[in-house]
This record gives C-alpha cells, structure tokens and sequence, in this order.
C-alpha cells in the first residue's frame, strides 16, 4: 500500500513500515541506551565497544569526518545519531544525555569564528552560559553573541524576528557567522527563518530543549514566525547544520510542556509506526515519570520516524504533509483561541481527536482506533476534545487559510485502515468534516 | 587564468571570455534583433523561418516543453530566450518587444490558478491592466489579485513587505499560487523575497520593467530587503519561474532610470566582456537615444553574461561575487547618502569609479583603463565621484557590514589586467583602499 509522493494525485496512503535511515540499530527494547554496545555514526563507521576495546570499521560511502573524534566521543558517552539524508544539505540529529558537556560535537558544525545564539529568557537563564561554554571551550578563536528573545507563542512574530536581524547586523556578523537556536520550537523556528534570511543564508545549529523541538521542530528545516492570520505563513524550508538534542534539557521541563511534546510522539505512532504505539502504550507512565531511557527511546524513534518522511519529501509535496495530522484542527484551535492560550502539543492533541473521529464517520477506521486515540491522550494529560469557545466558524475560517489547501480544496491528514496508516487527502465526504466540527463545537 | 569558485581561495581572478549560456546565435551585429531568421528556443529545438515554412528539430536533451507552441511565438514575435541553467531550478529569459502581447508566453509559467502581482504606484498605473490581461486572456480559470506598493528604494523594507503577506493571506492564496514581480529591481526584490517566504515558498515570475531590473536584479534569484544599517540584508536565494522582459515598457522610463540601467551594462564590460565594453563605447549614444535595437542587444548581452555567471555559482561563493563591481563602495553610499537620494546605478557608477581608482593605484591595470571607465560613464549621464557630503568613516561603516565580508576580512571587486578581467579578493594593500576613500572624500 506504500506510495510515493505525488503532489496530483487526489488521495495518498502511506503504510506503517518504519524503514529507518539511522544506521544505529534498531533496538529490541527501551532499555536500548543502557545495554548496547554496538553503535554505528553517522552510517560512516561502526564502533564495537567490547572490554575498552575500540574497533572502528568505516565505510567507503562519505568519508571519516565524524569517526576522528569517536574514542573520544565513548569516553565521555556516546550519542546515538539520527541522520537526515537530504544529499549535500544532510546533517546528523545527536541523541543523548550531557550532549552540551561535549564540546568538540557542537564545535565540529560552527563555520567562521562568530556565533549568535538565539534563545528566549526563560531557557536562556538555564543554559546559555552552559552552551557558550560548549562553543568556546578550547576554542579561544570563536566569539558568542546573543538575544534573548521574550517567552512564548505570541512573539513568534516579525516584531520579535527583526530583533535577531537587529542583532546580528549591530554586531557585524558577516556570512561566515553560524546561528544557534537554543530553546523549544518558537525559538528553533524563528532562528531558523533568521538564519536562511540574515544575507541571504548562513549557517545555523539546533538546540531544542523541550520535548516538542526535539521530536519534531527542530529536525526537517521547516522555519518561519506567525502571522496575525495564521500560524507558520510566513517562513523558508531551510536545513541545520545539526541538531544537538541533550536529554539533560529535559530535566527543566515543566509538565505541562513535557505532555505537549507527547502529542506528537503519539502522533508519529498513528500515521506510520504501530509498533512505536503499541510500545507507548505500554509506557506512557514511564515516559510521563521522566524516565530517561524511555525519554531517549522515544525521541530516537520518533527522530527516525521525521528524518525518513522528510528524506523522502523535504518540501511536502505529499507524504511529508502526514506529519501534520492533527495539526490542521489544532492550528485553528491556536489561531482562534490565540496564540499562547494552548501550546503546540495540546492543540494538536484535540486536533487528533477531531481527525481520528472523522476518520471514524467516513468509515476508514473502526471504532478500536478512536479508543485507544483517547486513552492514550488521557494517560498523557492531553486534552481531547478543543476549548468550549471554539466555534464550527472559528475552524472553518483559519482551516481556510491552512498550507495545505490547494487550489481551494482543503487536504487533511486522516486515518485510514489499521492502526499506522494514514492517508493525505482532499477527496472527503465534505458530510463528514461537518459532522466532526458540530460534534466538537458548541455552536 | 580562468579559476573556478572557490570560497576559501583569498583571490580568485576571472578572464574575458564569455562562454555564452543562451542557445541563441551569437549576433554579428546589434541589428541581431531585426535581422536574423534562424532562433533557437532553450536549446530545445532549432526553427528555421524561410518563406513562411516552419522546419522544427529538437534535442533529445530535455523534451519539447516551450517548442510545442513556437510557430504561434514565431506569428507574433519571437522572444529571444536566454537559459539560466541551475538544473531543476533553471528557466529562461524572453527578451523581446510586445511580448506581454503574447499571453500563452506568461500563461505557461502560472502555476494553480491564483495570481498575486506585486507592482508600485508608478508603474501599476501604466502596465498593470495589461499584465492582468496577459495573464487571463484566453484563461478564464485564473484570477488575480494585486497589491500596489509605494514606489521607491526607501519603502524597500520590512514594514512595506508585510503588505504583500498582508494581501496573500487575506485573499487566501494557497501552495499553488504565482506571484508577479511588476516593476523595477525594487519591487523584484521584494516580490520575489515575499515569493520565498509565503507559505516557505511559492511560485513567482518576473516582468522588469526598468533596464536596471531588466539586466541585472531580475535574473539569478537574489531577493531580499534592506534594513536601516545596510542594503539587502535580509532575504533568500529564490529563483523565478521565467523573467519576462518586454523592451517596450522601457518607453516609459524616465531617462535617469534608463542611465542608471546602462551602469549595469558597462560593469559586464569591465570585468568580463572586453568585446560588449568596445561594442558600447561605439554605441553609447544610441543606447541613451533607446534605439530599440541597441538597447535589446544589450539587454540579451548582459543577461547572458548575468546567467552564465549564476548557472556557474548560484549563491555566490566566489565567482558570482564579481557581479558587484562597485558595489561596496555603491552601496556605502546609498546608505550613507540615504535611500533613494541616489538611483541604485549612479551609486554604482561612482563606486565603479572607485574601484577602478583602487585598481590604478594598486598597479593592478594601466590608466588607458581608468580613463575608458570615466568617459563612457560621462556618456551615460552617471556620476563619477560620489556625492561630495559622503565621508571616509561614513564609507568605512558601512562596508564593515557588507556581505562579501568574510570572517572580518572585506574583500572587494578589483579590476586586473586587460580589459575585461578583474579579481574578487580581500589580498590587496589596505594603503590603497585608505588611499582611494581620501581621494574621493573631502573628510
């Protein structure tokens, strides 16, 4: 049932098979990050770690930029690295925890010798000292500037974004410079639509630091700011040199954010990868306590799960559009209630809802699917259903505006079979988004 | 002494000779345009007119995607067609005189069946019915929209662009929309910079209609705007689907515009096309009379000089950098002097001036050189000194920011050699930059 993208064809389906681009192995359980041995960088070169001794075979494919530093990398801990394949622009995702107490990691993707780092005041107290030391440290040659930019949602706007280009221009950064974007989505997104804007294109880092960035935001380049009218209208699909995810972040996470970024871990489980469900399923409480391993585990897949769509489709011609299920509601939901009332996760979570029960009424998912949708959301405290001042209008009106609307003909991510498939798609009994709106919405 | 780009190399030299991208026939005279009966389209196909018959051979390179309408484009007028050949990314140049009569030329380039034309006060009010009836005859499934902008280098900004995001999103255009750039290098720019950025990318055309537009900011995908510390700071590398050039809206063009444009002309001359600089020196005064002729053969010449450079180095690692002969100093003072108190093109000749003076003083080339710069640029009505209020630190300030600026280092655009070749290089005597700012400022 798999199918390549295709921008024309009315309808698309994609299968539930995971075909991992990471060269790590695939581990048999979530304990993957405490037990293995064996981990492969960057497909260059595997390392067996075996009684301290270190045996590297590389391939012939790319060359041994990342395997230099290897043993040097063990010592400290190793990341698990994702790769996103996208040829020329392609670029590794670092798992880890103490990522940000490596140095060299950071240091190997900073070009020229000045850096800005972008972050908002409240994950900028915490780690910017932290990640300017990361960049400096044995390197007296580089230089860090930074913003800070206000906290939240609502300042993802071109007001907030002209501050990074203030910046970057007062301090004669030329294009040789790298931006580093420190912080959750807001942060990533504005830095990014920055960084392939500021003369025209320099080089920049992510450093997501909520659950959210690091599952989703920060890997695939999507960039860009609000517009009073909409979310995310206004941006450019342009790639990182790298993305440091350091688990540690996490640990600062309030609970609040921490369930957001689930909603879109359960999402990559729904529209391509049941096993990874089934697996949160069992899990939920675990990942809810903060256990680290299973925290690692699921931003690792989830991770694979982003870097192999956006692989395949880096400008959403087709099947990268699946990555927004749910998404389509939940913007409306952000745009209509506004911007900072629900975050990211939360919006999304009822917009699944709303998705999975249309699926539901058009008669493309049976009725376990919704159920297990619920409780999975219910365990993750996720909203299921949008705020009671949502109005059918209120959708109506910001759907109208959403990317995916071509040529007049609004495309939704719905579900469609078994629990993992998904379908893109504008050719819907138009009855049946109706029914979905007016059960959710009061008037 | 041909080098290829190379970021890293402190001086890359260029020679003369124009390796011309264009399948069409180099001409042997300006009168190219009334007289040759033998075009051929893209490289796609060769048409012989002759006595009314119609003989079409095609390459097998590509496919038949412009030819299958060429006997219609041969009942008209045929464009001349220039390539700007970045793989995937490549489209042509029409060059030709009532080619907005020829709506099937334009039609073919819309993409879904919105349009969105970016034009200004000045020059919507004379072209832009007729552009909307370019892009509708014949086609009743398109519409337009249009959004009229205030004309003028100093509403080439942030706050002037929201305008465009402004109108897109209240008259919902979707992925599958086009933009059109009507107008000059300004509304290019931004145009094609809002193109980029709604919607992280959509389709756009460009119609210049200023020679300046024509033979430089239209062709090779740079678009951006200014912020108030310096020129074109902020922007993306975005190519058009066509450029479209109709030398009859250069009719209209006030003559300092047309001056201006030929700035653009003659710096093709000088740093890599020592036979298009004789050809103007004999040909100056028809070009400032716009003799149709002289002035579309060297519109043709500078975009195949234009493309050949971009097909070869799209974002300016190097070579593409030589385009800007003159601008560091040109662009100091437009911004020192204020926007828009100077036409981009007189800026530019002054700077070209300076550079030349730069060159001369360094023993880079022999005064016979410095002494053709001066006088051609006489002929065209363009200033040779910069405007006498600008000062040696208001110059340094300003270049300290410029975007050839490489980890602190200026380079600079400098003649060397015979006519027609010059080097990028940040290698040169500072004594003679110094030297040169103090000759042409009084403080």
């Amino acid at each position: 049932m798999a199918s390549t993208a295709n921008a024309f064809s009315p309808s698309l389906s994609y299968n539930l098979n995971t075909k991992t681009k990471s060269s790590t192995l695939k581990p048999s359980s979530p304990s993957f990050f405490q037990t293995r041995s064996n981990v492969s960088v960057r497909g260059l070169c595997s390392v067996e770690l075996n009684r301290g001794r270190v045996a590297v075979s590389r391939s012939s494919r790319i060359g041994l930029r990342i395997c230099a530093s290897t043993a040097e990398l063990m010592e400290a801990k190793a990341p698990t690295i994702v790769d996103v394949d996208l040829g020329n622009r392609s670029y590794p995702i670092y798992i880890g925890s103490g990522l940000l107490d490596q140095p060299e990691l950071l240091q190997r993707h900073v070009h020229g010798k000045r850096v800005l780092v972008v972050t908002n005041n409240t994950v900028g107290a915490i780690y910017l000292d932290k990640v300017v030391g990361a960049l400096t440290r044995g390197n007296p040659n580089v230089s860090v500037e930074s913003v800070i930019l206000p906290d939240g949602e609502k300042y993802k706007d071109m007001d907030t974004l002209m501050k990074v280009f203030d910046k970057a221009i007062e301090s004669r950064l030329d294009r040789r410079c790298t931006f580093v974007a420190l912080g959750g989505g807001v942060i990533g997104d504005m830095c990014g639509y920055a960084a392939a804007s500021f003369l025209r294109g320099v080089n920049f880092i992510q450093i997501p630091t909520t659950v959210m960035a690091q599952v989703d935001s920060s890997v695939g380049g999507k960039t860009g700011i609000n517009h009073r009218l909409g979310k995310n209208l206004i941006g450019a699909f342009y790639q990182p040199q790298c993305v440091l995810i350091d688990t540690n972040t996490l640990n600062t996470l309030p609970d609040r954010e921490l369930a957001s970024g689930l909603a879109e871990v359960i999402k990559y489980g729904l529209i391509r990868d049941a096993e990874f469900f089934e697996w949160q399923e069992k899990n939920m409480e675990r990942l809810m306590a903060r256990d680290p391993n299973a925290l690692a585990y699921a931003i690792k897949r989830s991770c694979e799960n982003k870097a192999e769509v956006v692989s395949l489709d880096e400008k959403e011609s087709g099947l990268r559009a699946t990555l927004n299920l749910g998404h389509t509601f939940g913007h409306a939901i952000e745009t209509g209630f506004g911007y900072g009332q629900w975050l990211h996760g939360e919006a999304v979570a009822a917009g699944m809802v709303m998705a999975v029960d249309m699926s539901y009424r058009l008669g493309w998912i049976d009725s376990s699917i919704v159920k297990r949708v619920h409780s999975i959301l219910e365990r993750a405290k996720l909203p299921t259903a949008p705020p009671e001042t949502m109005t059918v209008e209120m959708f109506k009106s910001v759907m109208a505006v959403d990317k995916k609307v071509a040529d007049g003909l609004l495309r939704l991510i719905l579900l469609k079979g078994p629990l993992g498939n998904c379908v893109f798609t504008g050719d819907y009994d138009r009855k049946g988004l109706d029914d979905t709106l007016r059960a959710f919405c009061k008037s």
